[in-house]
């Protein structure tokens, strides 16, 4: 048995999220209709983690145990041809039976982007939050500060989180940066609670335009209460950026 | 009655094209929706001309009459709030009787736009063609002058089409830039037939890898074979950028 580790990209726009669910069109479905295709039996994939429904990935990770020995262009192009083209292959390795692509996950980087301007962008109106009140980014990078360092963000999960236990996590950085007319927010940490990374960019929007107070953040983390901070951002902006190992 | 000139955008991805069709979501359909949401009765709409399914537009140009006497921001707010996200207001004014979308324009400028690397951009898949094999601009360049200028160009339109008549046109210019990485065609010219610019596309990326000679173009003038010319480019790298009146 070899164990190969696979890098990839996809769109969410049509996916309902990674995981498999009845009757719905998820990457982790197509992704293992295409493996079972290669190998005529069914073949189990582990993941870097989820995402949800319409969110992006830029370089997200999976591995999975297989009895054939193809090299890696020979896995590459297999899996390119067989997958839909809103999932691209960027790249295989065969890896120790050590390598889990959950557990030897060490960070996740992520990205959110908004265009922060009266009109939205036709032609990206699934790829980033339009947002018309003016957001001031140096409240924004103030608040971003903050959210740094380890934390129990109960308060910055949805309240029907599935996950169970303790909810404390280290956020290594928060990064706010313009680039081509856009605010992208950089979250980087060692892990994420439900739809933590969207209440973050959320609550982050909300006091950049003036609609909540910098004293909401240490309030979140004193109550743990998910009234204190912002609304849960959209899905569509949102791209797992990388996992790094 | 007052006349009211429309400029708007679309993304054609999920539209069948602009011109009514039976059980098809396409751009007319959608807006003569809004319109007769807005009226309680059908208005005619009049365009500057139909784009084929999947080609997207920057400044579409429509004209209606209408019996009401609301402004044009009033306007421009009634029908984007009407329309779906993926057709977008640009500007609404209001006209004399002898503006007619399609009779008065001057000059079409369509764009068309390329990506020439081994690998597709994931993200815009659905708007610009995939051309993995190298292409020589100087030689799409030297094509494309000769394409200028005032011919029969029904080697260059779909064999099906349904333009009666004369087919004789004149492309004012043909430029060809490179943006961002990416080969944009420019086709300026007082009319087109159906499929015409994508067949000029297409005949100037043959040419550039060298899958055709450039003298392919004096001889499609010459017999009006549409076997002359190249493929017709996919409709997702096309846009109607401009109608100048």
């Amino acid at each position: 048995m070899e164990r190969i580790k696979i890098h990839f990209a996809y769109d969410g726009t049509d996916f309902a999220g990674y995981q498999v669910q009845l009757e719905k069109r998820t990457v982790q479905l197509v992704i293992e209709q295409a493996l079972a295709k290669i190998h005529r039996q069914d073949i189990k994939v582990f993941t870097s983690g989820r995402t949800d429904s319409g969110v992006h990935a830029i370089d997200q990770v999976i591995h999975f145990n297989t009895p054939l020995t193809l090299d890696c262009s020979a896995w590459r192009n297999a899996l390119q041809t067989l997958l839909p083209i809103d999932i691209q292959i960027k790249h295989v390795e065969k890896v120790d039976e050590s390598f889990h692509a959950r557990k030897s996950a060490k960070e996740k980087i992520y990205r959110y982007q908004i265009i922060n301007q009266r009109e939205y962008d036709l032609f990206k109106r699934m790829y980033e939050w339009h947002v018309i009140k003016p957001i001031n980014i140096d409240q924004v990078k103030i608040a971003a500060k903050r959210i740094e360092g380890t934390h129990d963000f109960t308060a910055f999960s949805a309240s029907k989180s599935n996950v169970k236990g303790d909810k404390t996590r280290t956020i290594h950085a928060i990064d706010v940066l313009e680039e081509f007319g856009r605010i992208v927010i950089e979250v980087r940490g060692d892990g994420f609670l439900t739809h933590m990374v969207r209440i973050i960019v959320g609550t982050l929007v909300e006091i950049g335009i003036g609609r909540r107070d910098q004293s909401c953040i240490d309030r979140a983390f004193a109550t743990l209460d998910r009234q204190v901070v912002g609304l849960t951002a959209p899905s569509h902006g949102l791209y797992l950026w990388k996992v790094v190992y």
